[in-house]
């Protein structure tokens, strides 16, 4: 059992998801930092030396629970699969149309979810890669000194948390809209398009290929498309494309 | 001259004090915290190592300006003769009949103090003695884990000097996204997709069209799709669509 805030009352605090991390002492302290703030759900990709490591115990400084119930997984789609809004860091977030967070606002987008998020970090020398900043729904910057502006790994999950921690309950949504789809759905759904969009030959005939997809994977993933718009927009596309025509023998 | 904020814009920019501090490292940290979101105006108070620390310029990694232009004194009365308003930082208050504020609280005090402040920070074991405490005008306590809320000097410097760099446009939200695209456009969306929904029979095969149209104008309309995302969604829905087929004679 974790000591401090009741974690049974706290259900749906975000999983903190490291991805790639290098150095394990980095693992640890931001283990430390998640639970100063009560955040216990410590999920990591991929990390680089394996897991568990041995150096990031002593830099955890007691919140070795975190560690121990950490989880280790391959890939961000696997790590997120039960998180409907996933909101990645960027130092300086650029070319994409998403959302921009604060670490403020980013509390307050989770607060407001009645479900699941992740809140993703990437590696401590590079970030997220481009692509990967493209599978969130938005993004979250630090607005740093313009000139001096890197924050270890452990010093952004700090501000994360304790911004988490800050943010009172904003209130009840005062609209209809039933919360984001789980990442899982929302890949499956640009995957479908992209098989449907190649099988239409869509990508030989524009110019940039990886940037189209990623404009695809950003508008689709961006709005936060509840389940069952998802659904709805995946019975869209079997009704345009080939599915339809296919069953009755009309696809070349 | 340091990197990035005009500093000379905010010549009332806080002290931080730090008291008795141990370690060089954790000195070179604060002044990486410091500098991340602006604040140059570093002060040691009595430092148990000496100064300059040779241990400090590793953990600085590059802040070196804010350490080389730090300044060293023998108490806290000597270090905040200038200031006006002293909040002293302290992780659990206790008989204490003196203003406690939260990171944000003190640094909006400190924004609205015409003159210069002082923030303290206490020596890594033991945090400042009650009666340092008794020198500040005010108290700032960071509102942690009760069962896990030590923070290291650097962590609490961090999240004072974010407050502190939030403060200061507090609405501050880096926005790389474009903007919606205009209703027209839109619409013009909506009308495109059911257009060809109608020609591929979809409304013939569900059973409530009207609540399907209003699903689908909603999921389209609510992400605020840029312009360039609508272009992009246009023509995936005509390269999906009959369009294609229509083109070369495979339309019934």
């Amino acid at each position: 059992m974790l000591a401090g805030y009741d974690t049974s009352a706290a259900p749906l605090q975000p999983a903190v998801v490291l991805v790639r991390p290098q150095l394990g002492a980095n693992i640890g302290a931001a283990a430390r930092a998640m639970l100063n703030f009560g955040m216990i759900d410590l999920r990591l990709v991929a990390p680089r030396d394996g897991w568990p490591n041995p150096d990031a115990g002593p830099s955890a400084s007691g919140a070795d629970a975190v560690l121990a119930q950490s989880r280790v997984f391959g890939t961000i789609a696997e790590a997120t699969a039960d998180c409907h809004l996933v909101i990645a860091t960027a130092q300086r977030p650029r070319d994409l149309t998403k959302l921009v967070h604060t670490p403020r606002s980013a509390a307050a987008a989770v607060r407001a979810e009645p479900t699941r998020s992740a809140l993703l970090f990437g590696p401590e020398r590079t970030g997220l890669l481009t692509d990967e900043l493209a599978l969130a729904g938005a993004i979250l910057s630090v607005p740093t000194n313009p000139d001096f502006g890197s924050l270890n790994l452990a010093q952004a999950v700090l501000l994360v948390a304790y911004e988490w921690a800050s943010a009172a309950d904003p209130g009840a949504r005062l609209n209809a809209y039933d919360g984001p789809a789980s990442a899982a759905s929302v890949d499956a759904l640009v995957d479908h398009v992209e098989r449907e969009l190649e099988r239409a030959g869509y990508f030989r005939v524009i110019t940039r290929e990886a940037a189209t997809r990623r404009t695809l994977r950003n508008l689709l993933t961006r709005p936060a498309f509840s389940e069952k718009e998802v659904r709805t927009l995946r019975g869209v596309i079997s009704t345009l494309t080939g599915e339809r025509l296919r069953a009755r023998g009309g696809e070349p």
